[in-house]
């Protein structure tokens, strides 16, 4: 079967990339919930050969304090493990000398502490949320209409996510609307760009085909890390829908009930 | 100059459509402001041998709502005059027995009175201004992600309009959001759909190369007037930006000051 092929491909794997979010666990009031069997996969994989990091579209938080919400839900994980796009995006931000307009959460402030933000030349857009306010949308689309050259950026262009209460429109929808409204495109940080995933892989310091990409999002996740060179395998827990597994463009290596079955057919061959 | 020969060709014209927000006044506080000349040039036209129809993609009050506003500014405009897309929408959900949802503002919401909105098999979104929250956008988003095939209705598509204390996002702004939230193509009713321009000469009883459009949407007054036969004249007041004249894909049959210059160059070869 197809569905099985990919763990024997995995056997020439040295590291595993994780997407956090309907992955590790799914969101909502408070901390949200941990998938279960999830905690016990990750423990599995850091006591195994295979390198482990972790890499998210999360913006709703500084890295600290998602990191700890993950620790406070019983995972073992630390700050220096967990890829975002919010500091890919200060690096971009110092690097070519920019000065941002926020359109991101309050928690996501503390990441951009620093960052000089008088007189902005170009909009940041995360996932703001309930701060998706049309004043507030408006307000970054007078900014850009405000520039000779609108310049935007967006932490990630997801559609949406899977909160216990259900879905939420996430940080793509909002980039797209200012995308047509200023006519101008969007460069993205975080998944799916190529940038992020290859900077996961140089932490590692492993080749894209010793990589595995597991997560529940079919084209930012899987499609984003195979455009990258990874495999690529979905879970059916968190946004994954039936109808991702006849998409039209994104074709996963695998597809895995939860992280604790990719898991164990990841290590079982590997006697771990 | 290519700019004066629109009104030699205007010349075998039998009926004027005008664009109204950004032609005929500016909103903004209260009901706005009239642009200079644009009552008297109205005046005129109704007084001259052609026929006069206003379309317009407002959608933030019903039609009786909107013509009593104009009315106050000093323009003389009868209801029967004006075309709106709700009440085509209403047209178009009769027809094909469908239940909207509807993301609009309060004022628009006479327009769908006796329409059924129980248990809705899709989503009509208007101008909806401050009442795009995340919360409302996400409601309409969930409707349409219930749907075994999401039908999406969107009153216009402009990307943004001028109010007297700036720029202000448009529906077509939102629509994009919930097409590429929910992977679907929304249906356009109003300007630029030809339909919407066809039912309008159809009042008039004239032919397209017998009309002309004029507005200050570059895409959806002049280029959708275009698309369907019809010249179509950009003025530079509202939302006209310099850059507009040197659009990649849509050139003006011509562009004027304002409604005033228009009217003038077209009434004058014809001895009114």
């Amino acid at each position: 079967m197809a569905a099985l092929e990919w763990p024997i491909r995995a056997q020439s794997l040295k590291g595993v990339v994780l997407d956090m979010c309907g992955v590790l666990y799914d969101s909502g009031a408070g901390d949200g919930e941990a998938i279960p069997g999830s905690r016990e996969a990750v423990q599995r994989l850091k006591r195994s050969d295979l390198q482990l990091r972790f890499c998210t579209n999360e913006t709703q938080a500084s890295r600290e304090h998602f990191v700890a919400k993950l620790r406070r839900l019983g995972f073992d994980i630390s700050v220096s493990e967990v890829f975002s796009p919010a500091p890919a995006a200060v690096s971009v931000l110092r690097a070519r000398a920019l000065r941002p307009h926020l359109l991101v959460c309050d928690g996501l402030l503390p990441e951009f502490e620093g960052v000089d933000q008088s007189d902005p030349n170009c909009v940041v857009i995360g996932d703001a949320a309930e701060k998706f306010s049309y004043q507030n949308l408006n307000e970054a689309f007078r900014v850009l209409m405000g520039l000779d050259r609108p310049l935007l950026f967006s932490l990630g262009q997801g559609r949406y996510y899977k909160e216990t209460d259900g879905l939420k429109l996430d940080v793509g929808v909002y980039t797209k609307a200012l995308e047509y409204a200023c006519d101008v495109k969007a460069e993205v940080i975080g998944k799916p760009s190529q940038a992020f995933f290859r900077s996961v892989l140089g932490d590692m310091g492993i080749q894209p085909q010793q990589a595995l990409m597991i997560g529940d999002d079919l084209v930012s996740d899987v499609g984003g890390a195979q455009s990258c060179g990874m495999m690529g395998v979905q879970v059916r827990t968190g946004k994954y829908r039936p109808s991702d597994e006849s998409h039209a463009t994104v074709r996963a290596d695998g597809t895995v009930d939860d992280l604790s079955q990719a898991v164990d057919l990841l290590l079982r061959p590997r006697g771990q």
